[in-house]
């Protein structure tokens, strides 16, 4: 045993004779539909995959039925999925995120050798992965946390990954990342994220994003039927036009498509699909980290929040009864309205990028990781649930300027917001005169209107704190004066009655 | 050594002839301006208080001062604070939250005796509190977090308390926590909350509803001022009149105040002051925990998100100047749109307070406690920095009705926010136009629009994730189908070329 443990570590291969030859270059554990998909995806790359599941029969299964005839083999253990991987291991595991991950890298450790390279393509949280790579680094073994996106579409023809973790780990697995991502203008949608978690924390952000993307689309969608009265069929047109221009994306096509889709009788099915979201998840884990960080991310907030209340669907129901509000009769040009809906959104959806991009650079700057933004642009411009032609814009940006402050200061961006400004300022407006909600549109034009504030009203709830909490307050520096000096922290007795102690901490 | 630690159990005292008799009723541990003041209102009391500081030059600074001539003891070791307290020991810390709590629990448990009780008034996470309450359980000490709401003047001469967590100690500390208590039409704002870290998390909540009502004002300062183009001085007496109405409470009276306070030029002192707020605390807790439980609370999460962006003060300087907008050009008539205003604020204030109590509600119920909704409207009446006449109105709802499903359906406010409505709707849309960020109350609007919607657009999000991820969805009841039946989890292969594998869970 000893001496097997020691010819393992050196990577000589013991009792050859009784197992079967490495043969598979990249291993697969997870058969639900996003690990048969890759594995499809990179079998078609011409890479040899080995695929596990705990339920075997479902290995089973997959190789009588859409495995067959390509280069894929499966396993019965651990131990046989282990024997039949080339060094170094590539092993990625696509199970549910939280405990499943932890135990099966327990089960594949006393199989492993060092150098070998586990991969959690799940959606897992990133302060998991920022410990997962740090347990595995003191065993020897590089862990890589990615991002996958792209559902079972994307998994099967080119996802976007995102993997970030042990940079050792890159050179040997860059190839079939590479080769199996999705494209974008012949470059793949793939590359190192940066350390530990990284990968993870920007799969999470785009998540978010696509949260909050969705909400717009449903956003827009809901106003044109409810605000508009337009019938589905002329929505789904709509969807179709934005899709030649700049909305162009994934998601408004499959929104077209979806408008599209009819039921046996000849109705839209979307109108009859329950309107109730679940809203746990990685768009919560951004805007929570958003609040932990102190970065107003309040797009993607809006996003979940709207979600939460998706969920209450029967309260809902009894509020339907019980609260009123006005019956939107839309007069005027139907065109220009829709026009400004396009504007709007558009305008509404740099406004949440740009959001993203604060936080994710922010949290670089936190948790002391190298990012590459431009990279992360084009990650999510193919392959991926927000993919669009918006991205290629947003890669340039910060190709242009590797180090722009904020995505509103780049030229294309900032001239884009203010042409769109007349039309979502309309949209908005109206939509709180007809009283249909739209808290993302609308949170992103408030976002919008505070970013570009030299003075918010924030001095007042300063001295609203200093008044009742003794909390201090500082002076605007160019209205400092002898009595109130700039950069001191200031305690005013507001009423002549309280006392000269301040309370800026309960400190001891 | 072992018998005195005997007799101690048993409550004998041991070496009293070289000990201080007990004669304090009450000891304080933290001598900040809200410790300082609190011993001082319970003296006023006629309770004899011991008061102990880990630096304790501040004791005998405060004996010499501010408690000279009072009920008011002082120690100057954990040992002889314990000493001096009659039994069974009422310890109160207000210490700053976090391990400065752990540590004095650590150094008081040598001295206590079993039946002990400590209070932890400081702004403790209430899942420490949780913790807090089992520990000493095991120790036999009944350990209360309460919630202490009003500043240094709510300390001073009656603050909101909110005890929770081992209820033996409740009939051991209702009488001096109800009488130092503010008093609302002869009734304590304090009574016992609930089990472990009920009382925090009550707290919790009622903070991050003060971020809303204060993030309200300043909105509405903020649009009469830039919006309006009214002067300070103007503005003061619009929170002076509201202040006589519906509005009428602690931080519109002190909002005129600040407003009426100039510097010595004779210019208002509050236009000086750096409009950057902090975002870290107990509202973002309350935010936080709003997305855990997945409860809309999106008035405090905007709250929360606006300090934020008001921290990013040198930023915003800088997209002041790249970022364009309207030049609000105030037309019509002022009065009509200030009352307008004031029925603004005042439905986003239900809003904010409706989604308040539709988190507590929704954590009662996850965390298995059983709250008192009446209550802790009466706790918030008064004392504490959100006290209002509105409040007194919430007490009501909640009496007549302690199963009221929101506040709502309430008769009263039901009124209110449809008496409201048109004034609200005409500020939101006002202020889109003229470029005014009112985030808090735009996002109230959204919300009640959205509450009150039967059917919300998230059929079409549910459709987005059955299309590119193979979330499946369920349909609504009326509109089920052989082929769709309710209640079961539907994929639909939407474009003719995927699987048939459901992608619901990762599951392996």
């Amino acid at each position: 045993m000893a001496d097997q443990a020691v010819a393992r570590l050196a990577g000589i291969d013991v009792g050859a004779s009784a197992r079967p030859l490495p043969s598979a270059d990249f291993g697969l554990i997870g058969l639900a539909v996003m690990g048969q998909n890759l594995i499809l995806n990179a079998a078609d790359h011409g890479f040899t995959v080995c695929a596990f599941n705990r339920t075997t029969s479902k290995v089973d299964r997959f190789l009588a039925n859409e495995a067959k005839g390509k280069p894929i083999v499966g396993a019965h253990s651990i131990e046989e999925f282990c024997a039949k991987l080339k060094r170094p291991r590539r092993i990625m595991l696509l199970v549910m995120a939280g405990k499943p991950v932890d135990d099966f890298i327990e089960h594949l450790l006393p199989h492993l050798e060092k150098g070998d390279i586990i991969i959690d393509g799940g959606n897992s949280h990133f302060p998991d992965s920022n410990r997962r790579t740090q347990y595995l680094k003191g065993k020897g073994i590089s862990f890589v946390g990615s991002g996958v996106s792209g559902g079972e579409e994307g998994a099967r023809y080119g996802p976007s990954l995102m993997p970030g973790g042990n940079e050792d780990a890159w050179p040997h697995i860059k190839d079939i990342f590479q080769s199996i991502a999705a494209k974008s203008d012949g470059e793949a949608c793939c590359d190192w994220v940066g350390d530990e978690g990284a990968g993870h924390y920007v799969k999470m952000v785009h998540n978010g994003i696509e949260y909050g993307d969705m909400q717009l689309i449903c956003e827009a969608y809901d106003i044109m039927k409810r605000g508009m009265g337009m019938p589905v069929s002329e929505i789904a047109e709509v969807f179709a036009k934005w899709n030649t221009g700049v909305l162009d994306s994934f998601l408004i096509e499959i929104t077209r498509d979806i408008l599209r889709f009819n039921d046996d009788d000849g109705t839209p099915l979307v109108e009859k699909i329950l309107d109730q979201a679940g809203q746990k998840g990685t768009g919560k884990w951004t805007a929570i980290n958003a609040l932990d960080l102190g970065m107003p991310v309040t797009l993607i907030g809006e996003a979940v929040f709207a979600r939460c209340l998706s969920a209450l669907k029967e309260e809902r129901g009894r509020a339907s009864k019980l609260l009123g509000g006005p019956t939107p009769e839309f007069t005027g040009d139907k065109q220009a309205f829709i026009d400004d809906l396009e504007q709007a959104l558009y305008a509404s959806k740099i406004i949440s990028y740009a959001q993203g991009f604060m936080l994710i650079q922010d949290a670089a700057k936190q948790y002391n990781w190298k990012l590459n933004k431009p990279s992360i642009a084009l990650m999510w411009r193919g392959g991926c649930i927000i993919r669009s032609v918006f991205l290629k814009d947003i890669t340039s940006a910060y190709r242009s300027n590797p180090d722009l402050e904020n995505l509103l200061f780049d030229d294309f961006f900032n001239k884009a917001i203010h042409k769109a400004q007349s039309g979502w300022r309309n949209v908005v407006s109206k939509s709180a005169l007809w009283g249909i909600p739209l808290p993302a549109f609308t949170t992103a034009l408030s976002f919008y209107d505070g970013y570009r504030t030299k003075d918010l009203p924030a001095n007042l709830l300063q001295a609203q704190r200093d008044y009742f909490g003794a909390h201090t307050f500082l002076m605007k520096p160019e209205a400092a004066t002898e009595k109130y000096p700039a950069g001191q922290y200031i305690h005013v007795n507001w009423t002549g009655r309280g006392g000269d102690v301040s309370a800026s901490t309960y400190q001891v």
